[in-house]
């Protein structure tokens, strides 16, 4: 093999054109084999192979420095810089993280997970460049489908102005997760149809020099372009045409599919899928088809990522107008929902909560400010195995901390369409559900519960002594420790199931005094600025202990469920045991 | 007065294009008249007062929505839609806020003070007006400046692919607060040389019909153009030239100082200024002029809010290329400040603390995920009387639960100045200090803290029984109570000075477990998701009693300071009676 003899970027540099050409071939078969065995980002890899080979020829890294917007497509370039085992090697799989990350080579120089981040990265680099009066290139690479989240635009914005070195190279396959949205990409078509020549020109506009390379799988034509644009002293895009899921047929049809998998999808490619079963994303989608048959009003908003909620081809077809695609755009996709509720319109947006950190501001002045009733559904939410990136406990702390947002933690089926039924046909309150993350449960008892009587926590067990508070995803984790405390200490305790993240019920914490002395909170997120610290903080100046139970304020990475929960001592046996000690302390 | 006849839009419709000349001179006569009476939006106001007479001439609002960006220039709209009291009544001067208000009129869409969000609302707006089949049409009003905002990017990529009726018009007087920054300007200055004919049209590429006014400040010629663009069913701009301050000389030659006021600058305009004391604005510039000649890596950072922290003209043209103002772009910001610090260079990114909050995902991924030593001052944090959109009470929530954050609250001139130094030297943390929003207090003794050691407490009285944990602005209180408490109760409590918003000091914390029976925590924001309540939570499983003051979770709406803090019990004496019940309970 030529990957063989690459063991960093230098190594390129004396290959023939036709060995790259080899090279790109043998890494898209490693990528493709990797993938499949564990899941990752497929298309954006395969896409961008021939692109990473002439990156690597052409400028020197890491003197030269390369952003890769979101990271996704770093795959070939860690092929490339000193981690060619992590797709050679099957034991060695999962060493590397599927993003770019310092901490595994010198020619990564971010941790990126988030869409849009790179030129504004990149200009900042390049800025600390010039100010040390240094030279050297600095590139952002970015997908077309990148470029309409707004961090990217004030990046674009900012990088025109700079009176040196920096070349933005995008991506332009004319996909994002699913189809591109936005007026943009109408001018990236008319580009790309152009071959680069028309006068109308979103990148030359903000006043950058401009480039265009029909073809983005040519090492040779990429190269080419490269070399022209390195050591200039002007902000330059080059434009790239490059194919999504390049050299893997199943990916360059089902582009949205093959986006991201799960691993062995290519082998069970065409095999019938199996009947599912029914989850928190089918029954929302089921209801939410259903709804809006009967509103004509109502409409489902996605940020780009339909997968996450289920937005299936289908679904939008069906769904038709009353389906909205806001591209990569949370912030717009906030506002935009408040201005359909504001209007009379049943907007219910669906967003990982990974993401749904992009819109802090939006939340509170455009949409809480303003009491706009949309609805918000939060998906993946918990503490998460997750790479550092992508974690999804966060959102507590973030949007419960808002007033006039009601956020709703159900804990099973019927509950969570309750509510979702209730916060969609309201329209006092802006409302955000977070979607449980746990296999679904169902009561078979239909949940009559007014969520209009705002905060009103529910007992699930009465008991004494003990209360234990189980916020969403962790209520099973609040019956599983009474019964253990029962067992154990022969006490019974109470189990309270919230429900209302946002606020206290203050008539039933109060109660609680009465014959309780060790209130338990259990929440699937971090505890700094979350759930548990507001119980701890009302029974404060009482008599009464509190011990919360949550996630670390911590960036893990990749770290097992199980350590996590171990290191957080959320297990029953765990907090029995802590729980013997506070109720000791409070007999003393 | 002609205004004299107009209490409603509709009664715009019957006069002559000579009778709303003078309508304007009028309107604009009570502008300058009261605005320096109260201070507030001089310039933005002065230069709208024909755009906002042809809006209501043309469209029929309600019926008709406009929704104004940031809405800072409203007051003419204010006084066409039944609230010129609040101009024409010098009583009447405080009724009405500064910035569109529902509660005020059905002629405000929203309740808006951020930049960049009015075109997403619209396309929320006209999205619902569309799946209800209603007719009418959605204006968004956006001032150049407020287009570098990455949000108002998002909706302007989605307006454009609206398939109906949504007419942006982008006021454009060549000025956002300061200077335009980023490279969208060059296009709008070609745009407004050539009379909107270049080929080269940013808001063509996106897809937009695309007029151009080149007299924005005649009525005429602006109710024209509108006429032409009323109920057309396409995604259009109507790019206006207007000028800032227009009708007020001081405010048209010196734009940057008229933007806002303060109340009686006109008054006050020839005078020589007072010399000014030190403040911890203005020993903060001194600082960076200084280091930044030392070290040319050095670079002060504004989002388009120089002001804000003093970065006045004379510090812009001393600081040269080691400043930058990013335009409003306060997303990119943080980024580049990441990209800055990574590379090498010492970045200091001043924020006021409302604006923060479009940053969080960039704190959090961009900034802290990455460890990059950069600093941000947080100007203006606090509970304060300003109005709900404006408020400055939330950084604390949303930026002291992101991983990694080092934000530190000093209490006084030297604390202030070793953070300071300290983090712009230091290469390890992503740091935030939050400049205190208080009156300038000097010890006189240079402060000689590490603050590399993170979490340590500053134990500025040593006492027993109780503790008052003083944040930050608080830490005068925090004596005053001390005060009071051993005046009345003849107890001598511990005052600790936190200095980190970030983390417990658990060492200090457990120590005083052994002499304390109650912990009081003070600071100037909200409670929730604050600092108050990790402390409540430390102690929630031992004998300690905790009191958390601060702000409610609530969007307050220029309530007095004074009633603020009452109904939060931050007061010496509230606080007294308060730890005389805990201390009987706890005594109990």
């Amino acid at each position: 093999m030529i990957l063989d003899k690459i063991n960093k970027p230098e190594d390129l540099k004396t290959l023939s054109i036709e060995e790259m050409k080899k090279l790109a071939d043998e890494m898209r078969e490693l990528i493709i084999k990797k993938v499949n065995e564990t899941g990752g980002h497929m298309g954006p890899n395969l896409g961008i192979v021939e692109t990473t080979i002439a990156m690597h020829k052409v400028f020197n890294s890491p003197i030269d420095k390369i952003v890769f917007d979101v990271s996704h497509q770093c795959y070939p370039h860690k092929m490339l810089t000193g981690r060619k085992e992590g797709f050679t090697n099957p034991s060695k799989y999962y060493v590397y993280t599927g993003y770019t990350a310092p901490e595994e080579s010198e020619h990564d120089i971010f941790k990126i997970g988030h869409t849009s981040t790179s030129v504004s990265l990149a200009v900042g680099l390049a800025k600390a460049r010039d100010l040390k009066q240094e030279k050297g290139n600095i590139i952002a690479l970015i997908g077309d489908g990148s470029l309409s989240g707004g961090e990217a635009f004030e990046g674009l914005d900012n990088a025109a102005t700079l009176n040196s070195n920096i070349i933005i190279i995008v991506n332009d396959n004319d996909m994002s997760i699913a189809e591109n949205a936005g007026g943009l990409y109408k001018n990236l078509k008319l580009l790309r149809d152009t071959k680069g020549k028309a006068e109308l020109n979103f990148f030359k506009t903000l006043g950058f020099e401009y480039y265009y390379v029909e073809e983005g799988n040519s090492t040779e034509k990429l190269i080419e372009t490269f070399e022209k644009v390195k050591d200039t002293n002007k902000p330059t895009v080059v434009h790239i045409r490059t194919l999504k899921g390049c050299g893997l047929k199943e990916a360059e049809e089902n582009k949205e599919t093959f986006h991201w998998i799960m691993p062995h999808t290519l082998d069970n490619f065409y095999k019938t899928p199996a009947e599912e079963k029914e989850n928190y994303t089918n029954i929302t989608t089921k209801y939410i088809l259903n709804e809006a048959k009967k509103d004509s009003t109502l409409v489902a908003i996605t940020p780009a990522t339909p997968g996450v909620s289920g937005f299936t081809k289908k679904f939008r077809e069906e769904m038709k107008n009353q389906f909205v695609d806001t591209g990569i755009a949370e912030e717009h996709a906030v506002a935009f929902a408040s201005g359909l509720a504001k209007n009379g319109a049943k907007p219910i947006l669906a967003v990982m909560s990974s993401f749904i950190q992009r819109t802090y501001d939006q939340l509170s002045q455009d949409l809480c400010l303003n009491n706009s009733p949309a609805t918000i559904l939060v998906y993946w939410s918990g503490l998460t195995n997750a790479d550092a990136t992508h974690l999804t406990c966060f959102d507590i702390p973030l949007m419960s901390n808002i007033p006039n947002l009601v956020y709703l933690a159900p804990t099973n089926k019927e509950e969570y369409l309750a509510m979702l039924d209730w916060s969609v046909k309201q329209n006092k309150f802006p409302t955000a559900i977070r979607v449980p993350n746990i296999e679904l449960i169902s009561t078979g008892i239909k949940d009559e519960t007014d969520y209009s009587i705002l905060n009103k926590y529910k007992v699930e067990q009465e008991g004494k002594e003990i209360a234990i508070i189980g916020l969403g995803n962790f209520l099973p984790l609040a019956h599983k420790t009474a019964e253990k405390i029962e067992k154990i200490l022969n006490i019974k305790p109470t189990i309270i199931n919230p429900r209302f993240i946002t606020g206290l019920d203050i008539e039933l914490l109060n109660k609680l005094k009465n014959n309780h002395k060790v209130v338990i909170t259990l929440e699937d997120g971090i505890l700094s600025g979350g759930f548990g610290e507001k119980i701890a903080s009302f029974y404060g100046s009482s008599d009464i202990k509190v011990l919360n139970y949550g996630g670390k304020k911590e960036f893990t990475d990749r770290v097992p469920l199980e350590k996590i929960y171990k290191d957080c001592r959320l297990d029953e046996n765990l907090i029995t045991e802590d729980i013997q000690n506070a109720l000791n302390l409070a007999l003393k």
